[in-house]
């Protein structure tokens, strides 16, 4: 594991929130599609830039997650970007496996709202059992 | 004014978070550009819905923020999408003008991380005083 230098200027450039954190969108780099929405703190923005490679922050678990390391769907980083008032972060990304989600599909944005409802409008790639199996 | 109607299930199987928000994504329905994140409660999702334009809640004023009241700027919503666990939007917009930042840029995302630093690389489209003017 590479130790993440944090102390960066462009890391303390960021507004981080109240718990230390930012949004983080993830979008294909090739097809422009919206991949997910996940958190990082500084040490993930930081291995993120270091490795080349997505590092988030787990709210759920406290810990870091690097983006596939139980899936095997990693997502090597092409561009980050930052907004105007420095509080959401934009990767570029190249999605390996071509599955983002852990429901097996391209994108976690697989529900579209249509006459009120929420309907699922994207196909399962992969079945979530064999992507994460042995790995609980 | 449209009175939303927040009761409705759409808005019910949203995750909204402690403070009753979340992020919402815009994207370019035709170019595929993440344009910018802003928040959303479940009234301004509600609108968003039945108006058919992005209208977020702004933190900073404490209301509701119809996208590009003051710019002219304003979101046309073709999909509202929803991720897999529940707690963040995306929309794909018709973005008017061409311009989503208030600086007059294309995207807020326009900080590109260079050599470890963030370097702006997208162009003013239009000057914010003339975007603005009169409206402050």
């Amino acid at each position: 594991m590479t130790n993440a230098d944090t102390s960066t200027s462009f890391i303390d450039q960021v507004s981080w929130n109240s718990d230390g954190l930012v949004p983080a969108i993830a979008q294909d780099f090739e097809t422009g599609r919206v991949l997910m929405m996940a958190w990082m703190n500084r040490e993930s923005l930081a291995l993120t830039a270091s490795e080349g490679y997505a590092v988030y922050w787990s709210r759920s678990r406290n810990k870091l997650w690097r983006k596939g390391e139980s899936s095997g769907h990693l997502q090597q980083v092409r561009e980050i970007r930052l907004d105007c008032d420095g509080d959401t972060v934009l990767l570029l990304v190249e999605q390996q496996g071509g599955i983002a989600c852990h429901t097996g599909r391209a994108s976690c944005f697989y529900n579209l709202l249509q006459d009120g409802e929420w309907k699922e409008n994207q196909p399962v790639l992969r079945d979530p059992e064999s992507i994460y199996e042995g790995k609980a």
